[in-house]
């Protein structure tokens, strides 16, 4: 299911999801990965260091740096939370809406592998220390950054956990603020 | 700072916090401990099954326990977010405030150990997991249940936080409705 033409980490990306998918993460060799995608194994080692990262490499770096890029640009008098889900949505659109059909394999693989699990922990640590320091250049403190970038955390897994099943049809930027509703029926008390 | 008397589990604890702040985590083998403990070896792997365990095995456990077993205690008309932050409050009196002051220097240690921080990511997941299955076993949707429960670890670890400061007097459970309201704060747009 090669999507991105001539994009080496996107046939990369593809070929170890179709491998994972069909004989198991365990069993799955780069030399595979690479020979699949029709490409050498040192050029797969150009574009990531190791088996894991490449199901991380080529969109976790872009997502953080779209969702920093958006808080930093809102005005000063929009609330942190919304600044957040306004990031969140802008990464959807740019990075994350194209890799739709792959996300529920994707998801698949790393809740059934622990080694990709921790990558995802690891993912979302470095997602939220990224949106707590594009808040604390907004001024904000640093314990309700932290609080705030935990809760868009929560918001953007709720949003994806929906986006990923099989009838859902709606882009993931109309799920997201779905989610905050959700989070705040919680936080209020009004959920039964 | 033995602090548990006989109790071998709580020496080995002490111990190994004390080496670690002294001479680093790295640095620091499971010998060294028994020996600062005045234990064997061999009864140190009775009670931890590595030098990493012996920072969490002893309380992640019984702090699962005591939140999933007062959210399960709470009348069925309680909001879910409030039973998590009962549970909280059960395990911080139970649990964690006998250990307040190791607390701060135990954080330290995580914090410049990236192989004790995926130990405590993973710690988090588990109680997280812990609470959802409370949390659906009281009747809540696995999704509202999740949010609840992720909700419950960001109010956690914001108490934490606030709870190890060198200026800090209050019980964390104290502190934990205070994290709630800065959470409210945040969620609802009233924080600046």
């Amino acid at each position: 299911m090669p999507r991105w033409g001539p994009n080496a980490a996107g046939r990369l990306h593809d070929a170890a999801l179709t491998l994972f998918t069909e004989q198991g993460y365990e069993q799955t060799t780069v030399a595979q990965i690479a020979e699949r995608a029709g490409l050498t194994e040192r050029s797969f080692f150009n574009h990531f260091t190791n088996k894991r990262e490449v199901l991380f490499g080529h969109t976790s770096e872009h997502q953080r740096q779209v969702v920093a890029r958006e808080v930093a640009s809102r005005p000063a008098a929009t609330p942190p939370l919304e600044a957040v889900l306004h990031g969140l949505q802008a990464a959807a659109d740019e990075v994350l809406e194209d890799f739709r059909e792959l996300a529920a394999p994707r998801r698949r693989i790393i809740d059934a592998t622990p080694e990709l699990q921790e990558r995802e922990e690891a993912k979302r640590a470095a997602l939220t220390a990224a949106i707590a320091d594009a808040l604390r250049e907004r001024g904000l403190d640093a314990d309700t950054a932290l609080l705030t970038a935990g809760l868009g955390l929560l918001v953007q897994q709720a949003a994806e956990q929906q986006w990923v099943r099989p009838d859902e049809k709606r882009p993931l930027r109309d799920l997201l603020p779905a989610a905050l509703e959700s989070l705040r029926g919680v936080v209020d008390g009004t959920t039964a």
